[in-house]
This record gives C-alpha cells, structure tokens and sequence, in this order.
C-alpha cells in the first residue's frame, strides 16, 4: 500500500523509518514538508494537491501537529477518499466528533492512537474494549515532561524551577513549557481518551485543569508526610445521559500505588471495565521511535482491516459537580474562602496549607476562582486516597 | 454470528455473561458440557458431534482446561472450517506450532489471549507490534496467586505457608497449589508468551523453573534489607537463529521498581520492543468476568477480521547459558558448590545465605541439581537489579 506522511518532524520521520525497518509493504511515495531534507528528496512535496490527487496513495499520516492546516489537509484527505492516521493530539480533541463522521460519510478509516498515550496502545484497546463492556472510569499519568519533574522531585527533592531547566536541557520540556505545567496538553489527552472510552465527545474546553505550574518543593515534603506523593494526573468517569466526569490536577496519591512508581518520563493510563475491572497501560508517552512505532502500527493494522475505529454517538457534557474528594491548597497568606472549607489550614514555612473537607471539582474550582484573586500562585492539589 | 462454548466452568460461564450484557451480534448456539445446568439446558450438548457437524456454528470456544479433549475438540473443530478461540494455556503451549499451522491449512482463525494474563490484551498487542518491529525480551508477574502470596509476606510480614493458607480460602489458590508455587503456570505463559512475541514455538518443557514454594519469611526479610522485594517472575528474551531466554524464578527486585508496587493478584506483563522501549499492561491475571471479558473480545475481534493471528516460523530453542546475573541461595548447611561462587555465604537464624557472583541461568540449575542432593529445600533467587 502506497501513503503520504504529512510533516517529516519527530514524529513523521521516526514513523517513516520504523516503517522502512518494519519489512512490511507499506510505501511512502511522498512526504509534504515545507523544508529541504535531502534524504527524502524524491518524495518531497509542499503542494498538498500532489498527495490528493494522487489515486495510488491510499492513505495519509498526519504528524504536522498544530490545528490549521492538519485540519485542512486531513478533511480534505478523508473527502478524497483515502484513510487517514494522525498523532496530532490537538486536531483530534478539537474535530473528534467531526472527524469521525466524515471518515464515516467518506467510507474511509481514522486511526490516532498515539495521540494520547505515544507508543501506548491505549486508545486502541481502550476502543475495542468498549465492544464488550462499559468503561466507567479513566485515571492517567499521561504527561511525561511533569512526570519527569515530579519524579526528580520527589527522589532527589528538587525545587520545581530546578528540574523544569534541567528538563528542557534534556530535550523533555519544551523553551515554552507552558502546555505541559499549564495541563493543556494532558486537557487534550483526557477530551481523547474519556471520548473513545465513553462513546461520545467529551469537549476539550470542559475538562478543568488546576495547574502544575504554582507547585514548589515543600508541597512534596507535605505529601510525603501523609505517605504520599505528588502526581499530575487526569481523571474521568462516565455517567448517566452523556454527562461525564472529567478534570486534570496536581494529584496526592499514596506512595504505595503503582502509579506513585511511574519513573522519568513515562505514562501510566488505566481504565476500569465493567468486567475487566482496572487494566493499565504503561510506557513512553513521546518520543522519535516509540511514537513512531504508534503510529507505524495503526498505519499496518489498516493495510488489513478497517475495523476498530471510534465511533462517536454525540456531544459529551462534563459535569464534575458531583465528583468529591479532598484538597491539598497552599496559599501565601490565610485566605477566608479556604478556610470556610479547611479541615486543618497551618502555617508551613512561609506558607499556609489547608486539607478541606471533601469539596466536589467543580466547588473547588469555584472557591479557586476567588483565591485567584488574593494569591496568583496559590497552589490545588485533589486528595486520591483510592488511587 | 453463532458460536458453541466447550465447558461451562469459571471462565466459559464468564465468557457467556459478558458476551450476553455487550449487546454483540454474537449468539450462543451450543454449550457442551457434561453436568446438566438447568439456566442453559436449551443449549446443552455432551456430544461434540452436535457442534462440529453444525454448520450454523462458525466459531468454537473452548474453556474447557487440561489438555486431552480440548486438543481433540479444538483440533476437530478447525479441520470442521471453524474458528477457535480457548483460554487453555496447558493446550496452546503443548500445540502451539501444530495448532497455529493447522489453522492455517484449515482458513480458520485460532486466538488465545486469555491464556496468558488473563484480562490483560497482553498477547494480542504484542502479536501485534510484531508486525513492525522486533521484540527484544519480555518481564512478567504473571501468576495471580503468587503475587498475593508474595504481596501479603512483604506488607505484612506473613510466612509462606499461611499466606497460602489464606490464599487457599479466598479462592486465589487451588487446594492441591502446585501449579502456582511450582513455577508450571507460569512455564506454560511464558512458553506461549515467548512464543508470540519471538515468532517461533519455544517449548515450555525447556523453560527452567525454580520454585517458590521453599521461601520462607526470612527470605524476604533478607531481599528487604538490600532494599529489595521478591516478585515470582518470567523472563525470555530473544536471540540470534531462533534461540531464546527462557526462565521462572524468584527474583529479589528493586523496592522502587514498578513491579514491586504490584499488589494483590495483579499481573505486570512486560515486552521491550526495539523502537517501543518497554511497554507493560497490568490487570487481572484470572477470574470470572475479567477472563471472560478477555475471551469476549478476542471472540467479537474474530466476528470482524481474521487477520492478527499468531505466527509462528519454526520450533525455537531455549539457552539460558549466556543470561548472566547474581543469585541469592538459601540453605539449612553449608554446600560446598554454593560456597564456590558465593561473594557471601553467611548464617542468617538457623539457615545460611549466599549472594553468588554473576552465574548463567544454566549454571545455576546445574549447581541447584547438586544442592537438592543435599538439602531438599533450598532456595533460589535470581537479582534483578535492572527491573
């Protein structure tokens, strides 16, 4: 089967030579990329038209990341009649529901399994488990760069600044780290995974986020005091009529979990089945050859069927109203609305930390809205004992 | 679709629930079992000729167990042009070549999943990145009842014999336990484990075993003080020309390892790709609705595609006389072959310990043959400082 790769960045080119090294019978013809790259010269093109109107490509992999012109090419890909592959998290947590339909309407296939997860066969699984049974809930460590930082911190007690640099000199966080400490990226993710898993599109703009960003190393100190560590982590559930339970935050866990032993940059995702009850996934969320290897298995898995897409039966709603658990929130004064809610609320070096009361997400994100205002870098962290 | 289920114990009344709750096209047909069960007496057959000359009946699944009638039933069903799915591990691992051939020259599809790692979508994912890349080598806790023996002595300081005890009530280990404490369990998985992600049969009577059912209390007393734990794990690896590592055995691993974090009856299966980097799943090894929800979507996976099967290209040969690592040994004396390579052989309450140098897979066997002669019940561990 001959297909198109659209951007030859990491991801694009590392799919392309776990492809080559693969032995199977898929041949990229062409290559869209903006740049000159020598060793792609023959297949190099700028003009998306010479892929759509190419009849032998039967498929197009979109690894460009970005919004605007993966959209524009992958839609018009999908209306040309050929499959489509994507690792482009942003594209599909933005279209989910628009994509799936169209590949429907065009009788072809969408595969994005290394969306959310890289080189995890998560939503894969994820997908084809809900041919058998209900996920009621989805809970991940699906970011590797705060993964990194958090584990730096809590083994050699590092300060937050200190390994965001030494991340970014390691090639893990990006100049702007904003997406990963800020939850954007794992926000996406999350509107993926809970999407595939619950059936329906769960809006990205409606997954809340507390940030990781405010974090500082006495916070960990206070989590290890409770037998604990800090993870950041996404959580979803499906409930009745669509609605859905779905949030990112900094997240106490016990020390003894599985998921407090995830080291470096690796992701954990897990989802609870009806009848399978927890199964979890674990490995490299990123990376040239590991999410090359993702994207290089949904592309090989098309060549023989196109089975096992998502399907999507409508518009998710987020409702994290009834959700509960405690928080941690540290402030840099005493602040009223805290602790209105606070079952302890001390000083702690410059600081002062309260435990609430069980508080549903979206109460404490309300009561965070007005923190907000006294103390900009106060610091959310949801209390998950059950973790 | 219409499919017969051979046995109606654990697993196949599982599978049957599962099947019936997922809303699937998937019916039921005949049930061949010998006890007369009156919630499916319709469907009811001790006679397989009742299945196998139905032609209506595309699919057979066997979760029978053992060996003699699930190799006569299955191997029946394929030449009759029907597709096997079975969670038998002592079948697939005894037949794997002839079975995975014999479905070939028969057009059928043969899946197994369920019969190593339960719930875990274990075997089919690793099957399935084969396809484009090499599998390096495997790690695994995949015996549910170990584990929980194993998991009660660490975070309780129980002894073996009444954690089994335990173990035996809660319905987690058989009365007659030496399947799980022998090693054989987990032999067949990995046998059909290795199998799948090396491409070629590697035959479980070749896999060497050392038991856990000699640890003591002490023992993991002993790992704890080198801030290690004990996990019963696999491990097998591939090499050049068809050869493999392929072994059980304790193993004193890292306290901050991954594995050790595994509670319960929890499985952790593990491969090393050579572009994925590791990937692991963990869930539920065993068990009514996970197993049959594992059976359930190999079966709805088959009512789609054929394709994913199994390859297998030839008989593989197991040699562990090049895998190197330190062994810890306990003996109620002195022995003069394990004071030969021991860096330490202390007394440790009544018994001694010893940590060896580095010694072969094959060499430490061919010493435990010698130690037996003298003490029945030593102990053997494998470190594993680089799980």
């Amino acid at each position: 089967m001959k297909i198109a790769i659209l951007g030859f960045g990491i991801v694009g080119s590392g799919t392309y030579e776990v492809l080559a090294k693969s032995g199977s019978s898929v041949e990229v013809k062409r290559i869209l990329d903006l740049r000159n790259i020598p060793e792609i010269a023959d297949k190099l093109t700028t003009d998306i038209n010479d892929i759509l109107n190419d009849d032998e490509i039967e498929m197009v992999v979109e690894t460009m990341g970005g919004e605007k012109y993966p959209y524009e090419y992958v839609t018009a890909a999908m209306k040309a009649g050929k499959n489509v592959v994507s690792s482009n998290k942003m594209l599909v947590a933005m279209h989910y529901k628009e994509l799936i339909e169209l590949a429907k309407e065009n009788g072809v296939a969408f595969r994005f399994t290394a969306a959310a997860g890289g080189t995890i066969p998560w939503l894969s699984n994820t997908i084809r488990r809900t041919a058998s049974e209900k996920i009621l809930k989805i809970q991940a460590i699906i970011n590797g760069t705060t993964n990194f930082i958090l584990d730096s911190m809590q083994t050699r007690g590092a300060d937050f600044a200190e390994v965001l640099a030494e991340a970014q000199n390691l090639g893990y966080a990006e100049r702007d780290p904003s997406s990963d400490i800020d939850g954007e990226d794992i926000k996406f993710k999350c509107s993926i995974s809970s999407s595939c898993a619950f059936g329906v599109h769960v809006p990205h703009e409606e997954v809340k986020v507390f940030p990781l960003r405010y974090m500082k190393k006495s916070d960990m100190e206070y989590a290890s005091k409770m037998g604990m560590t800090i993870k950041y982590m996404t959580f979803a559930a499906q409930k009745e009529n669509g609605k859905c339970v779905a949030y990112v935050e900094p997240s106490f866990i016990s020390a003894a979990s599985l998921e407090a032993s995830v080291p470096l940059n690796y992701n954990m995702v897990s989802f609870f089945g009806e009848f399978t009850g927890r199964l979890s996934f674990y490995g490299q969320g990123a990376g040239k050859y590991p999410t090359g290897a993702s994207v290089a298995a949904d592309i090989i898995e098309l060549t023989k069927t196109k089975e096992f897409g998502a399907a999507c039966s409508g518009e998710g709603e987020v409702d994290n109203s009834a959700e509960l658990h405690r928080y941690y929130v540290r402030t840099s004064k005493k602040i009223e609305c805290v602790a209105a809610v606070a079952e302890t609320y001390e000083a702690n070096g410059e600081d002062f930390c309260a435990v609430t009361r069980e508080l549903s997400v979206a109460e404490m994100h309300a009561i965070a809205e007005k923190v907000k205002a006294e103390d900009a870098s106060a610091f959310f962290a949801g209390i998950h004992a059950e973790v």
